[in-house]
C-alpha cells in the first residue's frame, strides 16, 4: 500500500476528558467497522499526551462516506459530547511515501 | 495554522529496536531544531506500540530543507544503525482541516 501513490489520509489528532469511560471499546468498534469500509487502505495509531490516529483512504469521497456512516456519526457526536477535550482533523493527500525496514521482510 | 491550507504534513511511524539508547533525548533535540527551520509550522507525537510523528511544514522545499539539515542527517543515520525496527514516511499535502474544542479557548 505505502508506495502507491497519490492515497488519501485523514490525520487525526486529540487529547480526552476526564469523562472517558466507552471510549475505547467505541474506537476499537470503529476501527473494525472502518476495515469494512470501501476505500480503507489502513489505520495507525498512537496516544501519549495527544492521540494521533491516522486512517489511509484510495479517495476522498471514501472518507466522506466513511464520515457519513451511521455507526460513526453516532461516535462523532458522543465524541464531542462527553470524551474529547479537543480534535484537529486533517484531510491529506499522499504524494510520497517511502520507507525503511531492517528486515526486508517486514514491510 | 489549522485552517490554513494547503500546507504540508510529514507523517512519519516507527517501531523502536531493543537498543533505543540515546533516542529519546535526540528525539527532543531534532524536535527543537526542527522549530527552528524555516517554514515549520508545527509538530505532534505519541508513542503506544506504534510511534507516529506528524510534522507540519508551509512548502515541500521546507520538509526537503529540514530533511537535509546537518544535525538532522546525523540522526537519520543513527536512526538506521541502532534504533528503527521500521519506519514509514509519508509526505502529505493538507487539503482540509478542522477542529472542535470544549472551551472556545483552547485553540
Amino acid at each position: 500500500m505505502s508506495k502507491d501513490v497519490p492515497y488519501y489520509a485523514v490525520i487525526f489528532t486529540s487529547t480526552l476528558t476526564e469523562n472517558d469511560s466507552g471510549y475505547t471499546e467505541m474506537a476499537e468498534r470503529m476501527e473494525n467497522l472502518a476495515k469494512k469500509q470501501p476505500g480503507f487502505l489502513g489505520f495507525e495509531s498512537a496516544r501519549s499526551e495527544v492521540g494521533i490516529t491516522v486512517s489511509y483512504w484510495k479517495t476522498l469521497k471514501s472518507i466522506a462516506d466513511w464520515k457519513a456512516q451511521t455507526d460513526h456519526q453516532f461516535a462523532q457526536e458522543k465524541g464531542i459530547q462527553d470524551w474529547y477535550k479537543w480534535y484537529k482533523v486533517r484531510i491529506c493527500k499522499v504524494e510520497r511515501a517511502y520507507d525503511f525496514s531492517r528486515e526486508a521482510s517486514l514491510l
